[in-house]
């Protein structure tokens, strides 16, 4: 089966493993008219990068997207655009262990059981990288949203035990971790010290709002916004645990507290005195902030010494060798908020057609 | 846009209002030659009714389902089976306060705003009624597991802070919270004693196993099997958060521990010597077993009063009157599984097509 | 695999087999505050029922249409609407013979390869009952096209070699062939009386229309908007043939010919100077009449003797007893509005975000 | 809207115009372990490239796909396998007229009245340069169908009135027009030569043959073999209409004609005496030859003189410049056979889910 398309009207198709020529994405359903260059979606991108850290200048040569299609005169045409991030590392090298061996927290078992065989060169499809084709069309989901005056905000929101206690927005770019609170930010980078010290990794969890939203986006029953959402958020790999607005703390309180009651504000406007919730009531947004969380597993790529098994049934003890990110989190934040503004941008388009009158609005002459 | 219609090969379309003539389900590409009968799918529609426990006969004339197509001589034939429940409860009456009414922490404000109008009668759409399609379509799909050696268990895990401490599953069917620890059963009910006294309600967490589901289901990228789960179980109202395996749990842990190793069974299998990853690596199942979690938030029909708005925009304090279950869980522990269930029956059918050798062993002359 | 849903946000799924409890079809995607009720939907029932003619009154009693969900207060709400019309006839009779055999022209035979069995009770699901889902759901989409002034009309333009010469809208409603030339009907109405004679049948030639469509519906490539009537065309059981525009006739002409010029006309709007391309240029309307036609087969149930095969292998001649219209055309008609319809309705929904200036409309405050 | 996906399981999402960077397709769904390689496709669109012919080498330069990923040690992984042919004239150049005319016959009008621009070089996403992506998904389509004893065949049928009148499968790719009859090739050579000195040009109809197929393939009601066959075959730029076996024949046929009697073969399978039904029964393949015709409209593009209109409103006389094929139809022989083999192989993989019998083979343990 497929598996590699997401969206009903605004819809991607993403491909590319991590050691083959190129990793891309195919943005169908994007509507005509949306200004749009290549550095806009390489903004994004730069947020994945390895290596990456606000007071380094970014490699300037690695990831760099280019734009195939669907874009004619600074301006999307409404045909598919079509993004690709050439590979830069396809050398030929002796995998060893790698190829034999199913890395423990790695999808190496799964796959050869799925598909009888699997690319072993550095994860192939389950690969990290393949978030490059998220992050690239979630950048064009991103400026369609900004157009109509809807902001997303992505950031980390703890590592390890480290949560963040204050919310500082311009922080956030301020730190390598992305996280909103300098103090936690620091504590953090000292666990990961830690971490590393001890061949060991992190996990931690990532929040992500949107501002700016309408009420009535999402549909009743299995297209809810908020299943939007835990599909596309959970479809992140190492993503074990997702949230909307107090989450499995909802679990914890009591009908009264966790209402979010409603007032009228000074413009005569309804709104909710609280956001519980986290912007979406029955599966609709209802223009509060919609708030997520993510809960991120730690690497599962350590160089510590872990049992497992080889293809052809031996046990053995492996331990991966290289460079791997003490935690995935601070880069895994820009695909939070690429993934978000996917089920967004859909959400908008098939909300179109939910009365009669917005029928109307365009359609009659 | 639609919304209503869940699965690729195993497609279910529900429909149907808390007030309207009835309630059902269309069950599309359940495979052919699966003995079924009213009965099967009744038994798990009497699990979600109102007024249950396991101690009083069932009202045996509620919520009785029908089949109206797709069953000949006993056996599904392939073609569409749809299920009808007739509501019980039409009467046309005085909703007052509630049609004009926004019910906090309920749809019927984001339902205006997205339609410009809505049915107020009982919720609606938005009403927990809806889950009776899902359930009934569940039913088929637990079948359908069961018949290729795959068990589901859904159950109570904690209402409020009483988390069950024990597992024993014979219990599970044994108290009327569904949970399998009769000591922190008997403490949720006290809990509950104490909501209701109060005019409140509570919430609480639902978790989930599935046993003997194959390796190899669930497919790279958008569908992954948790990413499907994750929009499965997210789709059923008062969800707010959902985990597989360790869930938030994992972004505290460390890699070392996180990880479940491999090894060699007695038998010369593979198989994980743990399983924080609750059955899903790389978004495919591994082969051990199947754990989610869902939390669910407070009933938000309570009787005390609550500040909210009418939908002319005026400031009004609302109490909502007649009888309402002080938590949903118990109830919802069904729809969980049915959800769970829908899902992999739809990985089982889309999966059979991921190697050349399966389609050999179907369509080889 | 499923098969009975259709459309991407104006989705419909239909169930039933000829002979169950009853026939019916769940609307999902219809807009809210779109008046109906329904007799809107039994007019166009009535069209496609058996023994129909303007001259008789139909059988008040039969395939009566009931409205489950999804209307309120007289007008839809945007959730599922769900269509029922309960099967009269549902004895248990000897079905002798063809329980047993293969019919020649029918789906007895694949459906056995397909599903291992059949419901073989008046054709199960492959029916001609199976286009009453159709057939209620056109009329809802029929409604929606109304209200934004698009008109639709479908007419037996041939039958054998019977084809009309001129056309007469009001004439199409006054004889039971529903062709717009009243000789040809008389002429055909012979032929029909000869086909009955000789223990055969005949075919024909369905064509529609559409006008007031705006330019602009469709989508490149595979969603053309000719794509998606191919497929609601050649999905209505007994069609062999579709053409848009000139088709075939297109395939004899010269590209200087076929070419339809555009022009200015007196309200300086742009217009095709002819219309051989039907309405459609690359797969979107161009603002001129749709118009299609599809080739209708045989009647397969004739009562002249066939040679057939039993399914347990044996040869044998089959003659088909009972009452068997001589001619499907004139109950198709409306079916071929219905589908034409239904996609046109999805075609206008999602062609709401084919330009970002039309988002802005809708969604900017 | 989206557009340019097709397919269930077997799933293609092609990109790109006539001349922006490079055409491309992403086929994902295909089963893992097929053995893959570039010339496997590059033999496809060499059928469909411009100035071919069976006497002249082939540019070797032009229209080289490049496998970019899903493909490792020669076989395919069961991920995305992207294809990417870079386009060879970017040059931005004076396109004058093109740029502010409605070409008649062509797709400009619509395009500008759907997005409110479009990318007028040449054709941009309308362009034949489109097919492409078809031809090169087609290609592992075929591959996939071969394996598994399905043969594909494709011709052309006629040019305008010139028609086959004998059939030599070898013959058809001794001619440039792959006509299978080699006197109804060299009159219509002729003819072509005729057009050519008038400025004007020709359609014709192509025929595709399928052989091999198992019954059982396609599905009830809207996703019949012939209903995913129609969309799949309009859909194709040019073509204008479409007949499964005899077509609009049929509709001047008789039932007792018509109609394929079954008899029992000398293997004792059952089988059908004739053919007119193309191999379809009921939406279901029967397990005899596929057969398939479309017609397609003359080359729009001519150098006579058309009236038609600038996209300010001016009337204007249009003469279509530089090098255009007098004839569509040989060049799109090879984009209908791949169509065909997409269908194909999307049924056969959503076809396996049809019997309970065919999971137990598969996932029974």
């Amino acid at each position: 089966m497929a598996g590699s398309t997401f969206g009903t009207l605004f819809k991607i198709t993403t491909w590319g493993e991590s050691h083959g020529k190129a990793i891309g994405v195919v943005v169908d359903g994007c509507p005509a008219g949306l200004a749009l260059c290549e550095e806009d979606i390489q903004l994004y991108l730069n947020r994945r990068k390895p290596g990456q850290s606000r007071f380094t200048t970014a490699r300037s040569e690695a990831d760099q997207v280019q734009i195939l299609s669907g874009v004619f005169q600074g301006r999307t045409t409404g045909t598919p655009i079509s993004l690709l991030v050439p590979n830069q590392d396809q050398r030929s090298r002796d995998y060893g262990d790698l190829a034999a061996c199913y890395r423990p927290g790695h999808a190496d078992y799964t796959y050869d059981q799925k598909y009888g065989f699997r690319d072993y060169r550095g994860g192939g499809r389950s690969s990290g990288r393949e978030t490059i084709g998220r992050v690239a069309a979630g950048a064009i989901a991103c400026r369609l949203l900004s157009q109509l005056g809807i902001t997303l905000n992505a950031y980390t929101w703890s590592i390890g035990a480290v949560t963040c206690s204050s919310y500082d927005q311009d922080e956030i770019f301020r730190n390598p971790l992305y996280m909103p609170d300098a103090d936690a930010a620091r504590r953090a980078q000292e666990l990961l010290q830690g971490c590393m010290s001890r061949c060991d990794s992190a996990g931690g969890v990532i929040e992500c709002r949107a501002q700016g939203l309408p009420a009535g986006l999402g549909d009743p029953v299995f297209d809810k916004l908020d299943a939007r959402l835990g599909q596309a958020i959970f479809s992140i790999g190492a993503v074990k645990g997702v949230e909307i607005g107090d989450g499995f703390g909802a679990a914890l309180s009591c009908g009264t507290a966790n209402n979010d009651d409603f007032r009228v504000n000074l413009k005569g406007q309804v709104e909710k005195c609280s956001n519980h919730a986290g912007g979406i009531l029955g599966g609709i947004s209802d223009g509060s902030t919609l708030i997520l969380r993510a809960a991120v597993k730690p690497t599962p790529s350590v160089a510590a010494d872990q049992p497992t098994v080889t293809s052809d049934g031996q046990e053995k003890m492996l331990s991966i060798k290289g460079r791997h990110d003490p935690v995935i989190v601070p880069r895994a934040v820009v695909v939070v908020e690429a993934m978000t503004a996917l089920v967004l941008a859909d959400a908008l388009l098939t909300g179109m057609g939910a009365r009669m009158e917005y029928l109307e609005k365009i359609w009659k002459k």
